[in-house]
């Protein structure tokens, strides 16, 4: 819990094991068309390969970086100070905002001037807070739509290219491996992307003019907040790379601001793409700032939850002007998607009594159960409108929640959830109206076969706008392993076009995440990813599949663990069953002993043809289809009865 | 590595946590036609729900149950004389083996003579190895294709059916719970097998007489050695529960005897369907001996890494007379299933030269590199019909290896898999001519996309035999957490029709399991097969995960625990946030909180309604009706433009 030292505590928490680079990775930084248009990524450099003429070079391999500036030794962190706000001038130069000369919020004021919070509040903001001028729309979905490529777009564009195309200058100049590895590139599986989208050989190289036409059209979304400058600017949206959100925030019984920013920093270490901060604890509103500050990465949040707290948990007490003022607040915090369950509808609601488990959305029970008071509709419908007039100010994105998402498998796609799902496409129509961003939110616990009826619907109700799912969980039946349960499911919805995967912990249904869980979320979701983006046929994923997998063959250990998701628990695990430096390079592991191991005797039947003057591919190959030939001048018998 | 005290040493590994009942578990037996056929399984009890009147009796759930005897406290374990033989009369019975008067494999005369091995030696064995009568067929297809149903056929019959049939007795007495438990069962996601197969209506009830023609028509195998009558019949079959596979046995550089036969006690706890003991180190022969006599499931080999073993490691110098001698000592110990790479052609060899990662099965290195050093046709390709003739004397049935399966994404689905993929084929029709019970195996590393192919071709090309596969990953990028990157390619492919899952322990590529390991994998795939049979729509499947939701929405919080398939796990993580009994009673948990409780805030809507005078479903929903037509009569517009 928070106590008087909160700074000091929160800067031991984000301590050197969440901020030290990956072993042998550098943070390097792609300049775009203007100087302060600087793309991380992150380089993992690899040791040589052995060689009777000395070693051969390998060349780095370039990935996908989340981390912002503290995988950097070259920045300074400076937790009290938040991240330096580098998407401030392009906000500035677009003319459209202007800024407040105070919060908006009639609480977020309140909490301002309030004496007893001076220990707990985020010291280091004097920005003021930004919104639109009148009369402006600062979404680039806005933008898009007017034809304008900002900064951000080009951004993500060479953010999501990145990876492929510094690797492949890399292979030019690596040698004979970089030539193995170029060659590999030439037998890419095709994909199978769902309906009409996917990676043709136009989305080979994202351009930002491509990344400007899917923002129109609305199939992509870049959550950027004008009041969350510090962000580096990503994109949601299926025809670029999957990603994936870490939720993290407090809970009544637990956790303190030290442990979320903590949480926050760990999850875009490991590859959170977004964060949502879910707090419902204590001190929600000042949690959110220290997060924010400090987030490199476009942050989400669920607005009634606070609000809730506001009214001291009693969901009837709700009132549009509670929750209005909680969307100023946390649009002028820098929030960059809401999630809002407007699709929650009181004639939905019968839809999910018959229901085994009911409404098990948060935020869809509290919308429920104010509806079913005062018996109204649901009042973030009724003022949709007003809400876009919000986003727009702001540029804020919409999540539109799944209010009714099947809390198991036997709710999966029942009448309530897909009742929801058109509302949603209904309300993605008007967003678009106010050119909003907006993205879908999907379940939830769906059997494996009924994923991709999921996916078809969203896309065809919601118009291919981003779907945004939590997991799916493929079965009710593994608590303590939900991680796994939901990466089966959320690997099958991101392959059939899902952009962005909800992670689930090891701790869902059982309790809050700690840090470990965290991890080990992000790494089964980055993982699920990953195989999404591979089975859509993206055209730079495999790259990194074939150098850890050439790595994995030339026994190159070290590389093997630092080009996976997870180097720390590879080396651990090679080194528990063989210790020392001699064990990692030896051409065999524990599994097989130095006799077994398949990838050795391979090598040696490599070495066994060489030997014969067998080139492997000439030669050998030739020999054997001389016996091939013979076999089928046999009668091509396998067995002829004695 | 093994000692002295090498008997108290297995009898510490195999101690009181590997062998407790599982938390509010017992075991029960249902007799089949006669006294000595019966058949286990695991009934969960379950606490009552409380309500007004007292409390509301839940139902047990029934789950199929691989553990054997050891988590039954009636049975004494001990561990030196090995398990009942509980098949042994059914085998005297058919009057069709004879007992030999000692093995009659060279090999095992000499271990057995060998005074150095007594301290090794598995003492418990009187029994005298059995083996067919000339000219007689013992397989399981062979009895099924005469129209005969065994008592082996039966038992998988009930063992099949009976976690649904005994739970839909028990609902029956269940008051209001019981009532609702069956309403849920009437709605049971239809399911969607691959191609012709599936769980039709015919497939409600397994019967006998379904398991005899599955068997006769090659789409199901009972892996049951003569010589292995310890094992409870199971049967491994695509129209069947998905079942999965638990990998153990030492390397050269790890484990003892104690800490093998700890590593399958361990596995079949969890749910291990079959073990396969691929030793490849020191005592391989006792090793397996201790663990056939000790387990309750069919026992697997791959018998190339013993004969390899013979010959000091030298490929090369491995002899059909070797390998030979060595199926005939592993079939005399009552191996059910045997792995051989006999579709590694020496013309598929250069197939597989220009690929990322070369050849990775390890039987299938040792045959390629016998191959290319004899420039012969592999010997167990040559000599596959005497190889029949050996499996039918003892029935063992055939698990034909994929030693050319994809190590990597880039080499998955490639022509050197899918030449030996067509090969295993052609040994498939040839081993059916024999009557001999086969499957095949398959890969590895596929990506998402290319699994259904997998399956495609194998019920093509094998002609249904049943498929049994090592995940597939569908990434290669993720060592230290590759029983995930596999479970998703498994349940994928389980869903497709795979019947066999050869589960992957997170230590995959980095080295050998240990026993946390083992558990992980195990976890892992029986989530994956599980999620497999709901996808399939088995009429069973969703019992459990209905059972388990309903716990969790009525804050059951140790049904919940332990209706999963880890039961320590769930309790160990809900326990660290919130401990304490109070907090086990409590209707929420530390994630949310009393107040976000979804499924608190939806209970209290439908006490809400309840309140009102609002049955959920029927007045409510006419409630809602009224106004969804007034809804409707303003014109159904959701936004009217001010």
């Amino acid at each position: 819990m928070n106590d008087p030292k909160t700074f000091a505590a929160i800067e031991a928490r984000v301590d050197h094991a969440a901020i030290a680079p990956l072993p042998r990775s550098r943070k390097i930084h792609v300049q775009g068309s203007r100087p302060d248009l600087r793309v991380p990524m992150r380089e993992i450099s690899q040791s040589d390969t052995p060689t009777a003429s000395g070693g051969a070079r390998n060349p780095p391999v370039f990935v996908y970086d989340c981390s912002g500036p503290y995988t950097d030794p070259q920045a300074k962190i400076d937790i009290r100070s938040g991240l330096p706000p580098l998407r401030e001038a392009w906000i500035e130069e677009r003319g459209d905002t202007r800024c407040l000369p105070a919060p908006t919020s009639d609480y977020d004021r309140r909490r301002a001037a309030d004496p007893a919070l001076a220990a707990l509040r985020f010291p280091g903001l004097v920005r003021k807070p930004r919104r639109a001028k009148a009369g402006r729309n600062v979404t680039q979905m806005h933008y898009a739509r007017q034809g304008i490529v900002t900064p951000e777009m080009e951004f993500v564009a060479i953010r999501e290219n990145l990876n492929r195309q510094a690797y492949i200058e890399s292979l030019k100049t690596s040698g004979p491996q970089g030539e193995k590895l170029a060659a590999l590139l030439g037998r890419r599986h095709a994909g199978e992307a769902f309906g009409a989208a996917g990676f043709g050989d136009s989305a080979v190289e994202v351009t930002p003019e491509f990344v400007r036409d899917e923002l129109a059209r609305g199939r992509a979304i870049i959550p950027a907040n004008v009041n969350h400058p510090e962000s580096e600017p990503m994109i949601i949206g299926r025809n670029f790379l999957t990603k994936i959100n870490a939720n993290i925030g407090n809970s009544a019984l637990s956790s303190s601001i030290a442990g979320e920013v903590d949480k926050m920093v760990w999850a875009i270490r490991w590859g959170g793409d977004t964060v949502m901060d879910l707090s419902t604890g204590k001190h929600i509103h000042e949690t959110r700032e220290w997060i924010i500050r400090n987030a490199p990465t476009p942050v989400g949040t669920v607005p009634v939850y606070q609000a809730l707290e506001k009214v001291d948990g009693k969901a009837e007490e709700l009132t549009w002007e509670i929750f209005r003022d909680t969307l100023i607040e946390q649009a002028e915090q820098g929030v960059d998607y809401f999630t809002l369950h407007a699709g929650v509808l009181l004639r939905h609601i019968p839809l999910a009594a018959s229901r085994l488990t009911g409404i098990v959305s948060r935020g869809g029970a509290i919308m429920a159960k104010w509806c079913l008071a005062h018996h109204r509709e649901n009042f973030l419908h009724a003022h949709f409108e007003e809400i876009c007039e919000i986003m727009k100010a702001y540029d804020v994105a919409f999540s539109l929640g799944d209010g009714l998402r099947p809390g198991s498998i036997h709710d999966a796609n029942d009448e309530a959830q897909l009742a929801e799902l058109r509302t949603l496409g209904e309300l993605t129509h008007v967003a678009w109206r106010h050119d909003v961003q907006t993205m879908i939110e999907g379940p939830g616990h769906v059997p494996l076969h009924l994923v991709r009826e999921n996916m078809a619907l969203e896309l065809d109700w919601c118009k291919e706008a981003p779907f945004y799912t939590l997991g799916p969980l493929v079965t009710d039946i593994a608590p303590g392993h939900d991680h796994i349960a939901s990466a089966i499911g959320a690997a099958t919805i991101g392959w059939h076009g899902a952009a962005m995967l909800c992670y689930v912990t090891p701790k869902e249904h059982l309790g809050l995440p700690d840090r470990d869980d965290v991890k080990a979320g992000i790494i089964a979701y980055k993982l699920a990813a990953h195989a999404a983006d591979l089975a859509k046929g993206h055209p730079g994923a495999q790259i990194r599949d074939n150098a850890l997998s050439m790595a994995r063959y030339e026994f190159r250990w070290e590389d093997q663990f630092n080009l996976g998701l997870d180097p720390d628990k590879a080396r651990e695990f090679h080194d528990e069953t063989l210790p020392g430096e001699a064990a990692r390079t030896a051409h065999f592991c524990s599994m097989c002993g130095p006799r077994f191991c398949a990838m050795k005797i391979t090598q040696e039947v490599r070495a066994f043809a060489a030997g014969k003057g067998l080139s492997e591919t000439g030669t050998l190959a030739k020999g054997m289809e001389e016996k091939s030939v013979e076999f089928a001048q046999c009668g091509a018998q396998l067995y002829r009865k004695e």
